[in-house]
């Protein structure tokens, strides 16, 4: 089973800001009797999915459906994502409550607008039914992206190779997305984490909530994703200053168009040695 | 391509009430230029993804992001799906029009507390990342599946084989997921209807729709996912009053809870000759 980011998260440097975190991760697999078809019983692991209602200064925000592996990394990056909070340092603390399956953010001084956000929002908050669009597109025109950034061939068969190699719930129980951040350089790739959760936007979340955690910037770094590409995938990683955006999936015109327009490198397809590579082709290194 | 559920439904029976529907359809698949991990540039089918924003009686509900094979089809299961609307009869037409992205549904009468519920429920709409959970959940005690029906393992197998062989936008561009209504007897089975679309919650509300727009029951039907059977997905069936549900992928624990609870037979992980047969095994009839 992956390690709770919010583990891992601890391990960042002295003098870093932090909130004042839980460490609320739920087991992320369960055990359930299933007959095959040979009509034979056995116990099969299956993911985990709880109701997670997200508050912000006591204000109910949303009801997330998660893997519940890293909350309080989803919490923070639901907020980071939906532009609700500008910076870490807005965050006193992130409290989550299994028995009331509540996660309790408080914020310096409050969110002024929040209540005006969240009403314009959450008429379209969401996944495929219901998407922040509107707001995030007009966000976008401010994103820009590093132009001198590159990624090798060598390394992008290197990181396929990591994920693939990866342990994950996946392998277990089916029925989860994951998301990884990678650090590169021209002939290798490591994965600095790894989050699995029922929803795919979830997952992205919870990776940009510990970006934040660690400080670590998005300029040098890959974001890789189990899931299709679609746009609102394509806005949060650009959201998060990511250049290159890798998934073992397909991408929708939709997520082509924005990738073209914010100029993300994005390569879908990508398994084993096979990739596609749709655009943003200027900072891909080929082999010579 | 498949053809659009809407057109296919306008062969329903002389004196079934229809709506005044729009046949708004949009192309499923578009080219793109890719480069693989040769270098050689080449021609890719990709999904399509527009915003659709969702207007009743003029009023702005949400905005979904859909494949638009069924717009129509989609909007109104939507609303039948969301408990916004309790029976065809109450929608007096649906107009979707692309140049705005825009769906329109007039109701009859109007829905006297739309805004209450759309209020309650934007805090939770969506999918993985907000849910119509907490209603939902309330509604599914007054769900009741018929104890009588039964589902062969011989039809079982011949869904799975129809659905294997069923020409998807899937097979073509990725990036969908799909599923079907399909009818069964004792040996065979049959696709009544199959939608895809980059949400897959699209796809399951777009059936509602169409099921409401044919006059179909669900009671003998065997619904079919290849996406994962997460809570929504067992609520949704549930609430469209089909006994079986099978699917592809794997499920989570709140899917299986529900599904227990509500007493819907649910098949994960089925593909070719096999399946996992999680819950509701009395209604499922093995070879002797």
């Amino acid at each position: 089973m992956p390690e709770s980011p919010t583990r891992r998260a601890s391990s960042t440097a002295p003098g870093r800001y932090r909130p004042v975190l839980s460490d609320a991760a739920r087991p992320s697999t369960y055990e359930v009797e299933a007959t095959d078809e040979h009509g034979t019983s056995r116990a099969v692991a299956i993911a985990g999915e709880h109701p997670l209602t997200l508050y912000v200064d006591k204000a109910e925000i949303l009801t997330i459906m998660t893997l519940g592996a890293a909350p309080e990394a989803l919490a923070i990056g639901y907020l980071r994502n939906q532009r609700l909070v500008e910076r870490l340092e807005d965050i006193v603390s992130v409290q989550v409550d299994w028995e009331t399956n509540a996660v309790a953010v408080v914020t310096r001084g409050g969110l002024p607008d929040l209540a005006a956000r969240t009403a314009k929002r959450t008429a379209t908050t969401g996944c495929g039914q219901g998407t922040v669009f509107g707001d995030l597109m007009e966000d976008l025109d401010r994103v820009r992206l590093p132009a001198g950034a590159t990624l090798t061939h060598a390394a992008l068969t290197a990181l396929l190779d990591r994920v693939r190699l990866h342990e994950t719930i996946y392998k277990q129980a089916g029925a989860v997305h994951g998301c990884a951040l990678a650090a590169q350089d021209a002939t290798s790739a490591d994965i600095l984490m790894f989050v699995e959760d029922v929803g795919r936007h979830n997952a992205v979340d919870a990776i940009a909530g510990r970006m934040w955690l660690d400080g670590l910037d998005g300029a040098d770094k890959v974001f890789y994703t189990t899931g299709r590409l679609t746009s609102e995938m394509v806005i949060k990683c650009a959201q998060m200053g990511i250049p290159f955006l890798v998934s073992r999936s397909g991408l929708t015109q939709m997520g082509h168009d924005i990738a073209r327009k914010v100029g993300i490198t994005m390569i879908g397809r990508a398994t084993n040695r096979h990739f596609l590579l749709f655009t943003g082709a200027e900072r891909f290194l080929r082999e010579a």
